[in-house]
């Protein structure tokens, strides 16, 4: 739908043809707003609180930006995720209070910090070079109204470091956990836990790990039967899932 | 852990000479019975009210319901994923009332039926084909105290149908969605609520589907943000998974 | 060459016009043209109406403007598809007409734009990253003599955007699809239309996406009938095929 | 859509609030029959001259009979693909003129035989044991109102055998080329023709053919411009595809 | 043949006890025994204490009995993996003695009993499928004179099961992990250990495991630095490692 | 056909002997016989001194049996490979003295034992279970006019084995190499011989071999710069191009 | 665990609660440091007499060198490896000692340098380019009290290279084999020496090595029952299981 | 080290003339030279004419540079393939009169021009980007001995342009074949002639040509007997093994 059917229906509920609730009902499924190379999908998020995202990989930063100007009026929390400094250098010059986040390559603006989460989130990594794509994860999961908790460096090789942090893990409502390599960290955690695991396969790794094969396998095939699986590298993905777990 | 342990736990607490929060804290991570073939985990599943389940596949007969006869005094609700009429034969003899699903080839009994859940979760197909593993997952959920309801056939090459459903859908807690072939429609599904959806790839297909791959790619590629992924065929993990988001 | 071709040479041989040896030269030579490093195939392009076509992926820029210089005089209308500026720049001193399109990396000379299609060809995409993709393709079409639509950023996961178009889409002779990441909306799109369907699969991704691969799989098994699939970032191959479905 | 949907629009029709036209509209995009373990979309087919077409693989006889007897008295043409000799049996005692083809493994019912197509489609195939995946793309196309030509057994190694079919194929409006091993005929062919060809890759071949990946990939690579391609051994939908090219 | 051996070839013709040629002829035949469809290198196993072992897929079982013949004079044990009741009924006319291990489908002749292990050999599966490749490395094991324990079914998704068998495992010379599906226990026993640890992949699983693969993967990525994988199902290639580790 | 047969028809049509037509029809049908199911290339084979080849996977009895009896008449000797003891009830009863050889599942009639080699071709393999491919490889060679010396089971883990064939393989032509599992033994041979080898991987082993995927790898990668390598299992391939390498 | 974790067994113990055997036990299993981006597992290394680790790839320098502040005081041998000369030059200004292995890109403390080893370790590369991969394996086994011997490029296309160092190989008490390309010389090694054999593939190699794939293949598909291996390129890896196979 | 070379060193011992610690040490130390890094195998090229070769790849300047200095007082001819034009710099400081090819990034010395072929080697491209693999066999056939005809740019597409080279390609004694994308043309050419073809699959192409994987199965699968096939891109393995196979 482009803008002039949006304005069809506007005009004629202002004009009494159709009652505010339909019109409302019309706009709730169908609006976006066509701008060229993108429709963006203005309904959904303004109507659920979830904040605006952009996924930045693979646009130019002209059109990161042009998009960014439609959702930064409408939206308090707006995402950018995998870009680059250059691209911050540019948001910055829209709106001044917009986060850089090194880690995660995630640009950030959150005005709104309401709590919308039945508990929390944790976000847990194997190993220190997994950190980037955990904080992807625990960046968005706050930017839609969730309390996280970082639990970096717990891999299954030293098996006690999860164990010690067991406690912790059992008290929230969804953890996310974030390994290259074998992988094998979901199964571990969700034999722990009550709640769902979501797991998150990285990169990280060499050789047979094949860019994350190895651990998207191992996830899939986890023995632990409460764990669900994104995109290698997804931790924006995960992040978004949890906090629709954790929604109120 | 074997039976010795938990007996010298419960020794040293009759004794007096540990107290009886610390037991259960020991139990309660602890415990295990190891019948050779099998250690089972009791303590998991009747601490939380989750049914006992065994994986049929790759179990001998005699193996299934040795596991079976332990499990059966324990807990109220048992699941045997994965089998055959033939160990139903057998099974219907240690426990008259247990059902046997045939298109989702699982044995099931249910003596606690108490509804355990927020609201409600919708199992969707794309195909008719995929109906078995849907059953799965609906039959798991149900058994873990969740009402179900069930879509079939709504695959995305005929998008009427499955937007026909969109109301139903809206209303869930969480939207199990099983499709193989390109495995398209959780991403659809996806963009039309705001709960979590598990997407489960099905072995449905030929040729370049490679036996579910190509279902199982499309889903940890979904575009919309919202959709995680279980293994190919893994009904059982689905319906495990929504059960715990739904849980109360 | 064409058997007509053949059987006038056959003729002059029997009425010895031309002795043996040179018919069988003929025979042998009269359809391309060997510059060393290519045999340039004038018949088929000239004959048919097609424009010439250098693929510049692999070849040296000498190579490029080498080909360009034998096709220009014989051929109205001329792509250089997978290019770069710099050859860009070799090829605007021998012709000076020569367009350069940024986003699909291509040099176009169009000098014959006879309106050769039964109707419109329609191009989509699901996202704004497979836009240069979808532009070699749109960009094909035309100088092949079709009229063309574009559709940017319709992808599955807000469905109302295709629905949105489906009047346009259902009034095309044939509809081009390039999309990336799970690659579903050749399904959609092929259910709502009954005009043949081309499904270019995108590079467009990150991890299992295996650089298109999910995108090509979810195509090749698409449950729309009318769906046939080209190779990843192929947008040429699906402009030049849409325009022989299209052509009168 | 369910069936109260469909009397919604009937009624409000029938009442007189909604125009004829309107109805209609209405019914053609949203209109399925659901039979629970299958949504029939009637309206697609019905509407287009189509023949209603099941997929057998992966139904039970009982499923396949129960969705034919609710096609056979909308539909004069019906189509069961990938079907057993025993379904036939259950077919005929519903409709006795139902034709049964052992090569193509498919039952088939053609009533209407009207000529819907601009010109003839060419089938090849590569080898002798190609011919049963060629079949069912034949008798497919027949069935959707096509005249068919069969040239079987022509591939590359002997290359003056295609080349013997050449003015055959160059007056054809599509060919549909079957091949597996390398599946290299789709690109020779795709070079003598300038009419669109549909590559069908075979799952015949052993070793590093891998159930028809290597015929797949070579004709998703091929040379020659005019190929796009379907799925491993997808007869029905090249000639489903081909049919909607050389519509009228 | 060792060095030793050809010095004594050489020395015995430099003495002129026996000519060049057959020196020649020794030094090329000694060490194996040529039967046609076979050559039977004694002289590596009996000089070094391991059981002959015959590799029974892919053999019929005129061969398998053939080299049986030869082998059972000169060597105290003889192992015949992945083998068939139907070979163990040849087996035992030959020799009564043999013994028939059906999960494992091995026949195993057992007459030299001395310990020639430094230690003890842990055998551990993460589940009762995986109990029959464990066999056959423990019935190697044993069969070349190692004190084997197993400990089954401890898969890390119920971490308690492996923890609580710590002790046993530290106190083992080299430990043996045998799993399925993400194939995560080596790694966490290879963190609890300070021993060397073999992992076994088994191609127990479904849908995403790929026939082990999975589970390959995942042990070859494996973030414990002590483990070393061999292939998939390969219980023997364990159990023969693990034997050579052991050995005093 | 060859350039002599198309200049006598080019001689021929413009002395007036043959009209056009009947010269096209000649060069298009003159080279193959069509019956149908199969377009027989008698030419090829006729005139160069090769047995006329059947490959039977994938054809019918009757198509087997159809091709063969247009064969037999023009061919001395003729070859039916991957066929069945079924086929070679059918086939004797049309030529008695058609031989069946069972290891190689393959029906040979040699009439013309007329030697055509230079040298001989050596035909080794790793294992007992390689055989049946080694042996198709042999007998296509000797029906193609060779002399051929078996060397079998002589893989690498028992190095002397090969070692003490050396001198047989260096005075050999051309060697064919056999081997499944890791396919290492084509490598060894090429070291040690002055001559081309053909590496042919077979589908012998199990797990990671992934159906000879390994050994066929393996072979491709080889560090000896004298072997090329055939498909997996293409026994008859390999002792085909061995033939072509050996002819005088 | 965390540091108060620690703090609080220290306390129990200097109060006298509980006896200092149990400290001890309890510090042994479960101490480890938490400095935010890593858990160092200290406990492991220091009570086995390994050396600390630092797997450099994918770490920032700042990360690394904040690790490697941790463990100098602590360890008397330090590795970091797959790191840079950036890294280096950090960490020599932190401990001035430090060692810079150029081929193998590692950065070693070696202040303990007794032999723990009951024999030697040998390590055979294959070819050239194979020593930076073995460097890392021999390296490390020489930090963690081993004796090592170098034979590099004796890959089995020249196979009296390695044939030459066969003593040398039977004498030792583990070998370590590199080899890239299709990674034969573990089968060759395996078969000629009576002692555990680690294969250790590399990337080496081109095309259809697929980065390394090509050489497990291979490996672990090895007719030598000696063989275990490691990852791709896990020189390491293959150097710390050598060195517990040989511990004393 | 062939077998006359053995025999002169036992019966030298036997006759006294050299003590059996030399005959041991000659017997495993006279076919190489041991420089460290490479173990350079001077007996084999310089005894049967082959020119020395050095895989540049993966190779230091240095190491290269080295192995030419001990190379080239022995070897009239020598290779060093897959350079740059840094090493030639370095090369051309040793050795004058070395010839750079940039296109096949070969440095070549060719001294000893004697003919040592039965007949020409012919050597075919499909596409323009294919010449650099195939300069780089017709190179090292020439350095080899043998006459080179090369036909570049007659892919399948244009089939005419292959045809018009028949006579030429019938007339040699050996073909290589080199092509990328679906690798089509050995089938074709080996269709054509009566002697041995060797295919080459190059990395040309892009998307589902997975760096050669298409052409690579293509060429496996060939449908032609004659063809067998190298690694991608290694075009020095297709000159060297046609060179044997054309050796008089």
């Amino acid at each position: 739908m482009n803008i002039s059917d949006i304005e069809t229906i506007l005009n004629a509920h202002s004009a009494g043809s159709i009652p505010t609730d339909e019109a409302a009902a019309k706009l709730r499924n169908l609006s976006y707003e066509d701008i060229g190379y993108a429709r963006i999908d203005h309904g959904r998020a303004s109507r659920q609180g979830f904040p605006e995202v952009i996924f930045g990989q693979g646009k130019t930063p002209d059109q990161i930006t042009g998009i960014f100007e439609k959702l930064i009026p409408r939206s308090p929390n707006v995402l950018i995720t995998r870009t680059t400094p250059e691209v911050f250098g540019q948001i910055r010059n829209i709106f001044t209070d917009a986060e850089w986040h090194e880690s995660a390559a995630m640009i950030r603006v959150v005005r709104d910090t309401t709590d919308l989460g039945l508990g929390e989130i944790s976000v847990c990594t194997a190993g220190t070079s997994d950190i980037p794509v955990a904080e992807e994860a625990a960046l968005t999961a706050e930017a839609m109204g969730n309390r996280v908790q970082r639990i970096w460096d717990a891999g299954v090789a030293g098996i006690h470091r999860i164990l010690g942090e067991r406690e912790r893990l059992q008290n929230s409502r969804v953890v996310i956990v974030v390994a290259g390599m074998e992988g094998a960290l979901p199964s571990v955690v969700g034999g722990l836990v009550a709640v769902p695991v979501i797991g998150v396969p990285t990169s990280i790794g060499y050789g047979a790990s094949f860019h994350g094969l190895a651990a998207l396998l191992g996830m899939l095939n986890s023995c632990a039967s409460n764990v669900t699986v994104v995109n290698i590298d997804n931790g924006f993905g995960a992040g978004f899932a949890a906090s629709l777990i954790n929604r109120k």
